[in-house]
């Protein structure tokens, strides 16, 4: 497997592009994005459980129901979220879209993020659509990239290469992230793409499966957004054998999705609103999978942990007290914790009690701008890891006026 | 029912004094507490439900096992959590302050608070106790509401007096929170007295039953303290005829236990490390009780919200986003909420939509530094609140270096 360039259109028949068409006031920043398959494509997509659920995903939600998507179009600015028009916009975007792409609007996936409760218009979609359609390229991923992007100060995308069967694969994507991000079932907008040849039912068990363990581990403040959603194209235009079933290709395929979907976690808990660090909370030792999880997730969770990292604190007693309450079962006495980062790692705590160790090495490997949490709980034999960002000033900034 | 003075030693036999031992550096900031009843008094006490917890809540319930105690001891600036040999430090400040109050250790309620897993040595307990006991005080509650604050602000102390049976009795309290706070069965340290005769299990039962509606309706910042203890004191020297059963007398204590525990969780609300503001969510029309809190407490935990308080944005999207969220059944389509201050009340969702309002008018109301966010849910009859504060600087600030 290889790191490759070009994003969500490193796989074979993809175009995108990303424009700005008004909904944003800034004409500088693109807000309106397209994906666009030359071949229908599986498709398979997660959602926000949030009960409060953002318009497009209802309408996404109809039309993937057949297995299969050509077109993703996403904008930035506006969630079309508890709007009473919701609906109607986001079909209406799909309709437009159709025309000028003459495909079904039944085809297409759409997708939207911003604020929630504000009235959203046709208007810039109508001018802005023959445009995008127009500047749909192969080169298009990181216009694509942008285009989605809110309060996110980097763009995220990735694609890697693989073989099935003799045939050259690829699979990348594009994601947005920084706040709201604390997702349950999918995080807040992740578009894929792939030109293996898989079915839509094995595409489905692909996404479903990879998700509780990538970005179903991330989060940035612990608000599950209304418009979370990740969406997999794959065209098949690699022309390798499809895959029907479990077994090597599968596996192989899963192994290219984990990679993908890994680094856009990391990518996206890196650039959390205000965030100066990627912290991962690495949970080793769990007598089963779910408190491997519960565990890893709390401590990512824990805004005085947060704090804390953002400080460059090694207040160990934080990560003990998230364990705590976390509500796994495990026994407090065996609990070992370590900081890790480029500088090296430090032991802080052995048998759920403080030793003695370095300030002054501490404090030098905190200042590292990835930082690991390394816990292990000397119970079993499971492990997890999850993904979040430091808490600092600036997340407050961001979020005391990101509306006006 | 009228709000007196006099905090926890309004109640009659009660004194109490603060004074510096020397766990803190700064000599000006009392840092070991005492409350002391004349006459042996029923006890009650809640936990915290954290599995790391705190070695005097061990050594305390040992102690209080028996339905009473006389004395409460209470040091900050270190928790006497996570340490190789906390229940021994614990247990020994006990010995001494009996030895010096001629009473059993048994009968004493110990607490902590500061920070988790730094050695406590017994030496300041030494030195400090018998300065304590000497300065014990009908006039005291000030000095020991002063001696358990870490990052707190403000004092926090109240008290009410009731009549039982023709008897005046008295009802008071301090308390402190400031972070780590978002108790589960407890508050971060509450200890409360009163002159009401009332039996251990009647003392109990009320205790457990109000602090579900009190402090396990507060938040500040998610994490639920490994310290948490409420502690209530009744000696019976009102003379009133003892409560042994539930009935009119029981209900008046009920009720006066509650406008004293209510105060206090306002206090520590608006007095979350960094706050400016307290927030008060207040879920109406709920189908059920657990629905009606679940909905309050993920209104007052969402970071988002929090911030958009700090910044006296009209957000209420993000509002919709913790109730939808926040694991409770409800119809998202029957939702309304608004803000409401001293400036005023403001409608800002109906139907789970936004309507018109004047940007203007909500500034100006949420400029305020006590603020309600009504939800009513439409649904049912049932009600609930939760108290938290917003998310500011500050406590980014106070959180990235407290240990250092």
């Amino acid at each position: 497997m290889e790191i490759i360039s070009g994003g969500v259109c490193a796989a074979k028949g993809f175009k995108a592009a990303g424009v700005h068409c008004g909904i944003r006031k800034n004409r500088t920043k693109r807000d309106l994005s397209l994906i666009y398959s030359e071949k229908r494509a599986t498709a398979a997509a997660v959602y926000t459980t949030n009960l409060v659920k953002g318009a497009p995903l209802t309408v996404t939600k109809e039309h993937i129901k057949d297995g299969f998507a050509k077109a993703i179009i996403c904008n930035s600015g506006n969630a079309n979220t508890c709007n009473a028009n919701g609906i109607e916009i986001a079909e209406q975007t799909c309709e437009l879209l159709g025309k000028e792409l003459n495909i079904p609007a039944e085809d297409i996936v759409v997708a939207s993020t911003g604020v929630i409760g504000q009235p959203l218009d046709i208007a810039p979609f109508k001018n802005g659509i023959p445009e995008l359609v127009l500047s749909l390229s192969e080169n298009g991923s990181e216009q694509a990239a942008e285009g989605i992007m809110t309060t996110d100060t980097k763009i995220k995308e990735v694609a890697v290469s693989f073989n099935i069967g003799g045939k050259e694969c690829k699979i990348g994507g594009i994601a947005k992230g920084s706040g709201m991000i604390h997702p349950n079932m999918a995080t807040m907008l992740v578009f894929l793409t792939t030109d293996c040849a898989i079915s839509a039912e094995m595409l489905k068990k692909a996404l479903s499966t990879d998700i509780q363990n990538t970005f179903n581990m991330i989060s940035i403040d612990g608000d599950t957004s209304t418009n979370d959603m990740v969406t997999l194209l794959a065209n098949g235009m690699a022309e390798n054998e499809e895959i029907t079933a479990e077994g090597e290709a599968f596996n192989t395929f899963m192994k290219a999705l984990n990679t993908v979907t890994v680094y856009l976690c990391r990518r996206i808990a890196g650039d959390g609103e205000g965030a100066t660090k990627l912290i991962e909370c690495k949970v080793s030792g769990a007598e089963n999978m779910q408190t491997a999880k519960t565990v890893a997730k709390s401590v990512i969770c824990s805004s005085l942990t947060k704090a804390a990292m953002f400080g460059a604190d090694a207040n160990w007693g934080r990560v003990l007290c998230a364990i705590g309450y976390s509500g796994a079962d495990v026994d407090v006495n065996k609990i070992e914790v370590s900081f890790k980062s480029a500088m090296g790692e430090i032991a802080v705590c052995e048998n759920g009690a403080g030793i003695p160790f370095s300030e002054e090495k501490a404090k030098e490997i905190l200042l590292e701008n990835e930082i690991e949490i390394l816990v292990a709980l000397n119970s079993g034999e499971f492990s997890s890891t999850a993904w979040g960002c430091d808490l600092t000033y600036d997340y407050v900034k961001i979020n005391g006026d990101y509306r006006t």
